[in-house]
């Protein structure tokens, strides 16, 4: 049977994301991971969480058991109101909407305003996974180039003035994926400024921004905003579990209420065993405490990631950013053009890394970048998995 | 601000689903719910799977806790292919994804299928859930009549004749949602010969199919298929518990591997405890044994439900349907042209049922019908809320 002709346009491009067909081929338990975006799983509260699973279907089995509401439980959204009000990301008059991960935010939204033809600026490079849910989209993805403090607002300014159709602009301003970089407080204003004078939505993506460990805050944009044209999805995934997914969207409730019919469509509601989970966690325990342990730990595996690099990169051929928190580091290779070779070569090394192009608006283009994430080796497989790296870039670049 | 510019074409006449604003509305405890979709809750394993749930999160907290893969841990996809093994709904070719709920596997097989004006064959009445749903990819929806033995084999030859671009024939033929009527396996085979010959895909939706509680087993539309066209949509919503929002693809990897994509991008992966719960409750436990006795509980509660009808209905002046399982039976008032004013007197009598037209392909025309759920109530507030729906009935047709 031939099925080519029963696809819709939207999906007859679309390619899997590398990244996570790369987590499938590793099983091999040898190779070192710098690939993924996984947490650290060293600290997750197992112990805890099970007494409170327990706990849950001993005492309330209905509850966790039965239906539940589209927008999400009562008490979750509350704990997603308290973590949005830690960095002023929420207002009085907005909604809380409980997404399955915040994936599904970003999903959701942009299945909410984006009609095919329609643009959405982002940064370049961005996250895989929102470039790809965009894409599904049929829209025009404008790519605007990320420097050391965050987005190019020249740039931005430029898009905005020479795109017509621009009905959105997605961003990740603190520690971004896949750069690391977090966008300055003048940048920020700036882009709100832009968004009130041409008047598009801002979509502020913020599931690292728990995890500084270095440096000061940044005000959230939705902190900026006075419109109510800045939607903010904040997630559970890095300061307490990805495996729960539990993530929110908040924001102006005309905007939340289209999302939330879609999510009516789509999964009907987010489990609630999950979301009693986290309640129950954050009433028992003091998250706070929990992510600064995380901090911690994440603050010290860059470090070594930064020492192994020192150590073993090739001196004055690789360029790469560093971090004031978030899971990610970004790396280049100036003297050449595509960083394919080093990439399989240091897969045969038994270490994995992300190639930039996978970030890219144009997937296509060769890139000489490519993504580190130290969050969820452990320090030692992180000087190692560096080394292995260093010698793949000897190999290639000499 | 005016955000009605920044909509989507395919959201603008959306609403949300009224049964799913009702439950939001029955706070109050005095209302009998006839109207939602709930699975009785009386049999829950909620000390089973508290038991289940701390075993895992304490053995295995990393593997709970951390990111997945989008299409399913591969014991809960074999979970999901031993039930679908049951009904000859897999064959050796077929892949298996693991669902966040069965209505996201309908909703993203409809997004890899439905192109902006595509047309996607329905029974009429069906799901509102799937017709929202497939409404958000702007296709247009060709009713085909519902009869006490399925859908009119027909009035779905001429509907395959007379449109183009049909994609898809979507069907629950087994206590279809809302009429709990059965499709006969001569229709059945009727389907699939005239899917091979148009060329279309069915999309074969089966919640309730082990919920029978009289008769015998039909042979699934899937059992049915020698050309890989028919995709099967399973759920454990009905059979273990709906919170937990686990549903299965069963199909073609071709089809399959792009749903699998949108998959990646809406919410990564189904979330992993509740996954891994699953498993361990069919290891653990004999799950056809805990259906049993939810069918013998849906038989009784049926039986409650029609006995209470020939009760307190007005004699001649409504009719229904007798299921031989599921969870839903279906009434009209030949009488009156439009049932509003009875749901609306039902509500003042604190009972709850669901008008005909949210399951319409023309929601705005007026439907003289309604469906009445017996699964969740417990018999004696089935026998009160059938009662009080009574005298709403004679108040409003005398």
């Amino acid at each position: 049977m031939n099925y080519e002709k029963f696809y819709a346009d939207r999906v007859k491009p679309m390619k899997g994301s590398a990244i996570r067909e790369m987590f499938k081929r590793m099983a091999d338990p040898a190779i070192i991971s710098l690939a993924g975006g996984n947490p650290a799983s060293e600290l997750f509260p197992g112990k805890e969480l099970a007494e409170i699973a327990r706990n849950i279907l001993i005492e309330n089995p209905v509850g966790a058991l039965q239906y539940g509401t589209t927008d999400g439980l009562p008490a979750m959204r509350e704990c997603a109101a308290s973590r949005a009000k830690k960095v002023n990301a929420i207002k009085d008059s907005d909604q809380v909407l409980i997404m399955t991960g915040a994936n599904q935010g970003i999903d959701l939204t942009a299945k909410a305003l984006i009609n095919k033809g329609d643009k959405i600026i982002v940064e370049s490079p961005s996250f895989i996974g929102s470039l790809n849910a965009f894409r599904t989209y049929e829209c025009e993805l404008v790519g605007v180039k990320v420097e050391d403090d965050g987005m190019d607002m020249d740039e931005l300014e430029n898009a905005l003035k020479n795109n017509d159709n621009v009905k959105m602009i997605y961003t990740i301003p603190t520690f971004q994926n896949p750069t690391g970089v977090t966008m300055s407080l003048e940048k920020r204003k700036k882009m709100i400024e832009l968004a009130n004078r041409y008047d598009v939505i801002i979509l502020e993506d913020n599931p690292y921004g728990d995890l500084r460990f270095k440096g000061e805050d940044v005000a959230t944009i939705k902190s900026l905003d006075t419109d109510g044209r800045v939607i903010y999805a904040g997630s559970f995934s890095k300061i307490l579990s990805p495996g729960m997914r539990l993530g929110y969207l908040v924001g102006s409730p005309e905007i939340l209420g289209k999302v939330e019919i879609l999510k009516q469509v789509n999964d009907v509601h987010t489990p609630v065993l999950t979301q009693m989970m986290c309640v129950e966690f954050m009433k028992k325990y003091n998250i706070d405490e929990y992510i600064e342990r995380n901090r911690e730990l994440y603050g010290r595996k860059c470090a070594v990631m930064l020492e192994s690099i020192e150590k073993y990169f090739l001196e004055n051929r690789v360029k790469w950013t560093v971090p004031d928190g978030g899971i990610f580091m970004w790396c280049e290779c100036p003297d050449i053009e595509d960083i394919t070779p080093v990439v399989d070569k240091a897969l045969e090394k038994k270490v994995a890394i992300v190639p930039g192009s996978n970030f890219a608006i144009d997937m296509k283009a060769p890139s000489n970048m490519f993504r580190l994430n130290y969050s969820s080796a452990t320090p030692e497989k992180l000087e190692e998995g560096i080394r292995r790296l260093g010698e793949a870039l000897s190999e290639v670049l000499q």
